[in-house]
């Protein structure tokens, strides 16, 4: 399959949408899908789905559609999901802690092989069958676990410190969940994940 | 300050992360910055700036700047921040527990009133001052409570059962981090945080 360079976030972000509802359907024993099929069930655009599938050589068949399950292997390959991923977790609040036993139950392409806190009723401790690691080793313990991704989920003021620790050791992506503007470094794709953004965008529409 | 109509979601977020870099210069009792400080400290674009803001009628003053204080001002009321917006929480996993602890300390405009389970050992208890009810009566007590904004944090399977329930009762914005396609009301604005399809999104990258 033909992968063509920079695929927008945008366009990564649907392939992951068609993907979960194409896995709704192999769960309900669907062997083929139209584009118009797909976009009525779970109310996404047929001629997007179409353009989309079609920059990955994936063309349906009049009258029958897409084998799901080619479909779903495809999109698995594209988005990078047929290897392991290994994350790391810094912080482990409420927030932290609860994204941890997500990911462990949920996704398995993501396996969490690092935790780190700074609160001494953790540090030392288990989650799951990882030790909890003290933040301040981030740039020892990194290296040796195999993590290129982190997941951040301390207050606003350790932030930038263990994004930064993190950028030092070999971390290629960070999933930002603390509410503050980092500066970013370059060696690191950086996404942030933020509900008082979308909250106040909430609020605006509710007072406009 | 006149508000043009239709600001793009994009913009809006935008403007959240202006107000939330001008309060920290207000903690730091910074009272004027220039579009150009204001994007170097924070890694943001002072073009983009300058255009956002005299969208609202905000221009700096040549060689002084914006004074901080009223800029803060003004972006509370064009996000509609200026009123307190009532809140119900649905699903009170590990994940909508966070979320409710972390909105009652830190969103001040935003104010929880009304929490929802079915776990029976939940239900009748309380989180905060809050009395946790079942989320088959989200239909009943929603009207009661004045709750506008819902944030829905259950599984799966429940998502869309609820989301529906909300959508009957009033509720006019959801916040979803339930991992599923929403058949949307069109009466709700609908906004969903969505971990997975982030962490696929940075997997790509690290595939690539």
């Amino acid at each position: 399959m033909a992968e063509p360079a920079g695929i927008s976030s945008l366009t990564l972000n649907r392939l992951s949408v068609y993907l979960r509802c194409l896995r709704q359907l192999q769960d309900s024993d669907v062997t083929h899908v139209s584009s118009s099929q797909l976009a009525q069930q779970f109310e996404l655009s047929a001629a997007l789905i179409r353009k989309d599938l079609a920059q990955f050589g994936e063309f349906g068949i009049r009258g029958t559609g897409y084998r799901v399950d080619d479909l779903v292997e495809s999109l698995i390959k594209v988005l990078g999901l047929d290897r392991a991923h290994n994350l790391a977790v810094v912080g482990l609040g409420s927030l932290g802690s609860a994204l941890a036993r997500y990911l462990s139950i949920n996704d398995k392409p993501f396996r969490i092989v690092a935790a780190f806190d700074v609160d001494g009723r953790k540090v030392g401790h288990k989650i799951g069958h990882l030790t909890i690691h003290h933040s301040r080793e981030i740039r020892e313990i990194i290296p040796q676990t195999g993590a290129q991704i982190a997941v951040l989920s301390v207050p606003e003021s350790a932030a930038q410190r263990c994004y930064d620790d993190l950028a030092d050791c070999g971390i290629k992506a960070v999933l930002n969940f603390a509410p503050v503007q980092l500066k970013q470094a370059p060696s690191v794709r950086t996404k942030s994940v933020d509900f008082q953004i979308n909250l106040e965008e909430l609020a605006y529409f509710l007072s406009s």
